[in-house]
């Protein structure tokens, strides 16, 4: 597994549980924060990796264009680039769009680019994660909610916070009669084997991680998940200081 | 990934969406298939690994012992053998119940059990699988619903049905405004990358294997899934030929 380098003091992240939330479009709920996040920048890479099928690398470009675009700032996809490993060094901004989170991990590994990402987070470059582009943020991907459809060769990631996102984090529902495992049940599971914390991030909830300060936004509390602990809310715009 | 053995004409399987219906006691709903399927069976050997903590594997096989005590079988768990390769070898009759799927195909591979468990099921020894028991039937766990807590060696199965599983299977809900992708929606982007059928068993279904014919059984219809193809439903008491 990856450390976490205690000397990064310039990340500049915003990690969020969903793209868009119910009854609003894509990425609206967020434009507030992105305009301000992503102040500056002229240029955004976008990796679309995680879609799966349904809409193409270019099609799934051109809709997050169409948000940057009203922020002034263009975007390419990284798939158009021969290179996409000095794509990602020398981008002004990065955004990692969710889909399936095997299918993003498998291809950030096939053209090596787990490394030169996190080196980038790291050392500043403005970065928005949404679901599966979140999820990579955390130390693995033990604890996201996607089928298993691609077996990558390792289920580490970025590592550039220090605990794991459950993002589309849902409560338990009350009078349910089916008998799968409950959000909550599966994470407990989780630290059966596992002692990294897990962040439940409800949808319309993100982090912002600014030099070595992690603090929840939105308008919901986060559920979280340490080993032998029962589980507990953190209220929104506060700090999460976990180890 | 392992060859169908088209010469295997004694399957005798059970595979079950979910060891337990809502409203009903574990197995309760099963109980009269379960003396007709392994009639003249005096031992069965259970395979607890699926469970990944909550409870002990003395105290899941106890759970089970106490259902086939009242059909006159005796219950011993596989963690009990200081050999339990040749405890599948040996057994008159195994069940493998429900947990972390990634738990128990790990655990498999690890005590070298996947290959010796397969030869098993496919010259005949009786074989009930429910939920996680009941996916490691199929090729692989690409269609399993749960999370992926543990890095198992392979995603590969024991192949004794020539597609997946996808238990408990669930459809998608009418005006449901949670974001994540439903259970049909994954499926899908699992045959983007994937030929393999898929089918979603839905919580009170199983699957009688006998020779070479699979029967859908219980009060529900099951939903198939095959690549490039509409979803569509299957009457439970047919026969379904999917290769």
């Amino acid at each position: 597994m990856f450390v976490v380098n205690s000397k990064s003091m310039s990340k500049n992240l915003l990690i969020a549980s969903t793209s868009t939330v119910f009854g609003s479009g894509f990425l609206e709920y967020l434009l507030p924060q992105l305009k301000k996040h992503f102040e500056g920048c002229k240029t955004l890479l976008f990796i679309p990796y995680a879609r799966p099928g349904g809409i193409s690398h270019d099609a799934y470009t051109n809709k997050v264009g169409t948000v940057f675009n009203a922020l002034n700032i263009n975007v390419r996809g990284i798939h158009t680039y021969s290179n996409p490993v000095q794509a990602v060094a020398e981008a002004d901004a990065i955004f990692t769009g969710g889909g399936n989170t095997f299918v993003l991990v498998n291809t950030l590994y096939q053209l090596e680019l787990m490394r030169p990402l996190r080196d980038v987070l790291l050392s500043g470059t403005p970065y928005l994660g949404t679901s599966a582009g979140s999820n990579i943020c955390g130390l693995t991907i033990h604890t996201t909610n996607d089928m298993p459809i691609i077996y990558p060769p390792s289920f580490k990631t970025l590592g550039v916070l220090p605990f794991n996102i459950n993002p589309h984090y849902l409560d338990p529902k009350e009078n349910d009669t089916h008998m799968g495992e409950t959000r909550e049940t599966r994470i407990k599971e989780f630290h059966a084997f596992n002692n990294v914390p897990v962040v439940g991030l409800r949808e319309g909830s993100w982090l912002e991680v600014t030099d070595n300060t992690i603090r929840l936004k939105g308008k919901h509390t986060a559920r979280v998940f340490e080993k032998d602990l029962l589980p507990y809310e953190v209220q929104s715009n506060t700090l999460l200081d976990l180890q």
